[in-house]
């Protein structure tokens, strides 16, 4: 493994240069934060849902992001009319499959978004596991009981079947278009006790999709977010004050730091 | 222009004593933070949107905050549900027209939810433009991407067509009533990266509303609320920092920080 | 009165040890604040409500969190069929009746819920006199205007009609089954300017359900609120900090600063 030839900090630079309009459908306890990440990071966020208008909201848009975290069938049809509207208008989108593998519902919906096609599929192991067949999918809640790297091989194959840049986050991060495999080494135990990070990592993925390349944007929203972390785990004597520092610290990052932080590496599939 | 002959503080006072029960009909994002800021405040935070007891729960109420941020059939039933509750107690509310122009649904409720009546309505200049008929409204998901001075005109009209008091907030923030005019150059530009504050601002109206005078409570309660974040900005290093310095800020808020800071003027029909 | 033979640390060192997962169907202006202050505690929270997986999801759960904020039929339907799961599964539930007497319809609800048999049941002192048929109930929105003293009557009364173990949370916190009662005199006042911590309180009873004695379980999750409230007040400078100090302060708690601040003491009914 390398250090990383992939660019981190002209994503950025991107993002805040062109703040995106960044169309999220989430769930109820993350709306508040996601909005805010998105706004730390230069990104400009929206949450609709009603059937009345999420077609017409979702072409206003530069990325939509479908997060399932608290689904019901109205919201379910309003992601789909929501990706149907982004597909016709060539708008990226995100598909973050909260819980899959916990219920039957929850593990079908995610399936059939799937089917709709997503630019980027963002999950833990074990709901990564879960949408791509992985017979020995675990997971307890919304929390992964897996490693990410036994489910490598689930993320790489799902990446293939769907053509999506599949993210499988964890202590350590894989992006994966099916053939190239990259892993990220940032981050901070800590933010796994302050809810929803899955779920700005997701949103931080859609605001990166403003630049040309899926699969470098999902790279480098979640290593962003893991310096981002770093920085804040420093800063924070526990989970309360991580929150806020993590939000300073996406709002502030600067170039040297995110040079010097980042731990990307190639695992498979680097540019010669 | 002169300084104040406006009185900012006794309102303040008038609501941390008569701590008023404010209750919102508000969109899912916000929640936590407009209760926070309310209480922070002084006053009383509820949320009811019920079709079973949204009419029953407004009459024990000394205010109404709508806002349609996350508007959706069944909510838009209960806002005007709970606006005639509001207005067969003689109890006043406030409409704040979240993202007005961005979609046609959204457009319609906010005009219908005007022709109800509202005492105050609170927007940027992008959705005031939208509400008041501007041919040039421009919005980009909900934040504006209109000056707020170049559409004081259309404010002044939606005034007088309404008989509301009109807010349009942003780097500068315009209180008419038609034919009088305040500006209130409070706030400071890292209030814009957090999400929720035009919402905020919205819901401390209406607890300000507990003073006689809605041109003066509107008036109070966005200077406070400028006066609060220029505090909070000054201890705080980024977005994440400042949401919590402001309802620290608020709650603390003293007589002598507010008049030093205040900075409102009369722009048309000041007193002799 | 003595001070505790209770045992506070033991109960919280279980939470962590087992970090249970904690169904809650809860009111959307806390969904965020209780899943992290779950989180801070150890437990792992999540918020499942549609009809479609709420039965399955209960039964993957150490506990399930009832609290009727923001409450309307699809989701009160939601709350019985999760009951109704939890009890087929010999799952505990606590149930939070916010606001209960401000309107026929939440009271009636929460009646209905005491119907089905909660195994704590967690409120105000308004919202116990309630749901306890005390004649003499008052509250303003979701604050209680009762002191707590004066309602120890509905709450024995109201413990022994249910057989729940009744919470009755304020300045001073009661905890009966009927015969006992306990008071726990800790947490700080700034604790009522921040909103959402009487539903903390509920949500973190849920984890403590963890152990095999309801009665104890209850106590503890107070103590544990109660006391991690006064660190943070210490060192907060206003509502907002206070927030966060508090994740903080429930994350980082040792057995000296617990077992050195509980003021835990009977009331009646002491262990000889």
């Amino acid at each position: 493994m390398l250090r990383t030839p992939i660019d981190i900090w002209t994503p950025l630079a991107r993002v805040r240069a062109a703040s995106p309009l960044v169309h999220n459908i989430t769930n109820y306890v993350v709306m508040n934060s996601t909005a805010n990440a998105l706004l730390a990071i230069g990104a400009s966020p929206a949450m609709v849902h009603a059937l009345e208008e999420v077609e017409e909201f979702v072409a206003l848009s530069r990325a939509l992001v479908i997060n399932i975290g608290t689904l019901s069938p109205p919201w379910v049809e309003a992601m789909r009319r929501a990706v149907r509207s982004a597909k016709r208008a060539g708008i990226p989108w995100v598909l973050d499959p909260v819980g899959a593998g916990a219920t039957s519902y929850r593990t079908a919906t995610a399936a059939a978004l799937i089917g709709l096609g997503p630019t980027v599929i963002r999950g833990n192991a074990s709901e990564i596991a879960a949408v791509g067949g992985g017979s020995d999918a675990g997971g307890k809640g919304v929390d992964s009981t897996r490693t990410s790297a036994s489910s490598l091989g689930v993320a790489k194959a799902l990446a293939r079947t769907t053509s999506a840049i599949v993210a499988m986050t964890g202590a350590v991060d894989y992006v994966t278009d099916g053939g190239r495999v990259v892993a990220i080494r940032n981050g901070d135990p800590l933010m796994a006790r302050v809810t929803g990070l899955g779920c700005t990592a997701s949103a931080l993925v859609g605001a990166f999709l403003v630049g040309p390349d899926p699969f470098e944007a999902t790279v480098a929203a979640l290593t962003v977010l893991g310096v981002a972390g770093e920085v804040a785990a420093i800063r924070s004597a526990g989970p309360g004050s991580l929150q806020l520092e993590l939000l300073d610290a996406l709002h502030a990052l600067d170039r040297a730091t995110l040079t010097g932080r980042a731990r990307v590496e190639w695992v498979e599939g680097a540019p010669p």
